[in-house]
């Protein structure tokens, strides 16, 4: 059925143009692409199995000569696609910092795909610009930055860290005197090292790869039990290498890595990173939005210390992905950036403006910023933080109920909203195994990780919704399927 | 009034969940946004001036202690923001590859953010993992690959462009020996270079910067007076880099270049990159959707030669920010890339499960696959065929205007939607005021360039809804805007 829509649709209704006939017909798809998510399962995903999933989609005609009617194809595309997703509002859907969205948000992605501003250039989007720039204003007040400093939006907490520790390299290349956009990496930089914990996340590497310095010139400095980093074995680290002859070009701190929610000391970083003259950049992708909290944002002290801060909208702030943004103390540093082009970023723009694809590493950028404001103002800060709180105690509330159970054990009691713990004496495909077969059941999305070296399950709380008996229900579905686990006959205990 | 929005709302109601009640608040939530977008002026943008936009967006404040009521908030942001865009559906909106959106996209944007997908991993993404590998198989197939090929979506062109060179690179490091993502650049990379015409993207230019290379180990070759890359200037270049030491890693062909729309002879590149034993790289941005005309894919012979494709759906393919692939034609280079994380992209994962995450530059990612499948399928290929060879000829009857008006003069003719010319005896500033102009009293938002050195103005038509009568008028609007420009008596002619 799916391979044979037959039905022409007349493109000429179909452009969205603002005037009231085309928006008539927008408003006619947005309703039906609503309905079509009603009757989702009760569950966090589908029951289907992985291979049946795929035959299920490779059936369907991704463009068929002619077309169809706009609400036949949404209704068939729910059927193939959003019944068989995960569910991030459902209170078992716990593996991952993938949060549920929240309302104004959602809603402001019709006009910002219906509007279609672009980031790059003043004239596709003068007024986003503007909002924009207020919005990153308002942040790096947040942050507790000076009048100097401004940020831009990003599509993720990868992308802000691969921008920041781009201003990192430019900068360690300036004070050589080498402009390395221009003429590239100078045979130095084979000693050049970024530090961070060895619980940092892996988009600290992977930006290391990219700018051609290689995973190899990160150091990953060890950490505490609770997952921050050691101060001493960054002090440690910083020695061994200067003593090698090595340059230490940029320090970087967590605030809540991905597993444990740990934060590291950040003034402590922060004061090293000056002493050595190099870069301080804070990815605060997870914990960020404890700034909008009173009774959290004391556990970000130094954070305003930084030269660059990753926040990810679309982590604890609850935004649909993609929503991230880099913030930097300094928004002249964006200049080392800046391409001019013919066609896009003039040096004889009208006075005023201002093109932001000079701050950016993408050209072409959607209007992210619209949804994070709206939601900003439809919720208020109180809400936000309330929300925020909730989900810290359902960590720390799972964490007492995992001490509690003998046939579970806590790894290290939770600072930010997961909780992470493996089962005394069950080996690593036994964990495994739990979580790989309540995923295939539909019946719980958990976490599965490995704290150095040690692999463990893990709960990440999103849901402001959740309450504290949904907890205590998803550790005894742990625990019941650890005990069936262990009962299987077989060595290898996936389903 | 904006800076004080006070009824404060209920943070549990504003949760995307997708029961019956909470998708009631969301489908209030998007009529209220549709309404929102009524009544704006039927012009391709607002009158208002930077400066005043400015002090206009900077009055509000972002983040209340109380929030306010989502359809208030809605209608403040509307009169604030969405007022004071440009509007790429105005016909007189024809600066930039910017194009109009489609219903069934924007309308499946609500979907999206709803059900918040992220595409990094399979256990947060099952059946959209499923839909964007089938598009990927899907548009491989189009390019003209063989089975082995696939690809993935990025957040633009030049990120697909950025993850083409990315392979280009570690290709070429492997030759000799070097996982250049472990373990960084060789000494022997300040010897690398690759080879692009002189109308190819900034964002060529962009990548070779990020990846350590600087944008100095880009040769930007000649082109011809139409704007495709000089084959005997290709020839003239690699014979010159071989002799001095240099080792050619990477050719680029454009398909479809920003300003001309040309086209590079892609079977005689590809000839050059075997030669070489180097990759070839086609940028297909802007060209790309002629794959789905039968009257226009003749001229992209020699795409399917290419190791890497970029194609922009965000272009000619009237999908909203942001949506663009990188296919490449050996789908196993992307092992190049992966990176195994403990809590993402394992080594012991469910069978029949791929992470997304090993192929590409970004973690977490929204499932932008489904907006390009939901109009695929609603439009199908005939319609959408029928509207890019609609602007093509309205490029071609641009192109015939310009000639036949006397004091314009056009610079090439065109090959894809664009037309670019000056004016026989206007200067640079000249052709600058007449754009600045006609933008700040919004009227025309008109493209303004450079082509090897000559100042130009351009249309590009991205709407298929603009008829011939239309682009009549725009050239007597920039006939108009030039005369009185030529007549006032200041040498500095901006508003």
């Amino acid at each position: 059925m799916l391979g044979s829509v037959n039905e022409s649709a007349n493109w000429r209704d179909l452009i969205v143009a603002l005037d009231d006939r085309h928006l008539d017909t927008l408003a006619n798809a947005a309703a039906a692409t609503i309905e079509s998510l009603r009757g989702s399962p009760d569950a966090p995903r589908s029951d289907v199995s992985p291979t049946a999933l795929r035959e299920l989609v490779r059936a369907v005609t991704i463009c068929p000569d002619e077309g169809g009617d706009p609400t036949t194809v949404l209704a068939e595309f729910a059927t193939m696609v959003w019944r068989h997703g995960v569910v991030p509002s459902d209170v078992a859907c716990v593996a991952h910092l993938h949060p549920p969205t929240l309302v104004p948000a959602v809603a402001t992605e019709l006009a910002i795909a219906a509007t279609n501003q672009s980031m790059d250039s003043w004239d596709q989007s003068p007024a986003a610009t503007e909002v924009e720039l207020h919005l990153m204003a308002w942040l790096a007040d947040l942050i507790g930055f000076g009048p100097t400093a401004s940020g831009v939006m990003t599509s993720g907490g990868t992308a802000s860290n691969l921008l920041g520790i781009t201003l990192a390299r430019s900068a360690a290349a300036m004070r050589s005197g080498v402009d390395v956009l221009q003429s590239g990496l100078p045979a130095e930089a084979s000693t050049w090292r970024i530090l961070c914990s060895d619980q940092a996340h892996f988009s600290i590497q992977r930006a290391a790869a990219q700018l051609g310095l290689g995973r190899d010139a990160v150091v990953a400095v060890a950490s505490t039990p609770s997952g921050s980093l050691d101060v001493t074995a960054l002090d440690e680290a910083i020695d061994r290498l200067t003593r090698a002859g090595s340059r230490v070009i940029a320090l970087i701190a967590t605030a809540g890595t991905t597993d444990l929610g740990a934060i590291d000391p950040m003034d402590e970083v922060a004061a090293r990173a000056r002493r050595l003259g190099c870069w301080f950049h804070v990815d605060a992708a997870v914990a960020g939005a404890f700034l909008l909290a009173d009774r959290l944002r004391a556990r970000l002290a130094g954070i305003e210390l930084a030269d660059s801060v990753t926040i990810d909208f679309h982590k604890l702030w609850w935004q649909p992905f993609n929503a991230s943004a880099l913030v930097v103390r300094d928004t002249s540093t964006f200049d080392l950036l800046r391409v001019p082009s013919d066609y896009l970023d003039r040096d004889d723009e009208l006075e005023g403006v201002v093109n932001l694809v000079g701050r950016s590493l993408d050209t072409s950028r959607r209007f992210d910023a619209a949804k994070v404001v709206v939601t900003l103002r439809t919720l208020g800060r109180h809400a936000l933080a309330e929300m925020l709180e909730h989900l810290v105690a359902l960590a720390t509330h799972a964490a007492q109920a995992v001490d509690d159970e003998p046939t579970l054990s806590l790894l290290a009691p939770p600072t930010a909203v997961m909780c992470v713990f493996d089962a005394p004496g069950a080996s690593a495909d036994d964990l495994r195994a739990v979580q790989q077969r309540l995923l295939v059941r539909g019946e719980l999305v958990l976490g599965r990780t490995r704290i150095k070296g040690r692999a463990a399950l893990k709960f990440t709380f999103m849901n402001p919704l959740t309450t504290t008996a949904d907890v205590d229900r998803l550790v005894r579905v742990v625990t019941d399927e650890l005990r069936a686990v262990r009962a299987l006959p077989a060595v290898d205990g996936t389903a």
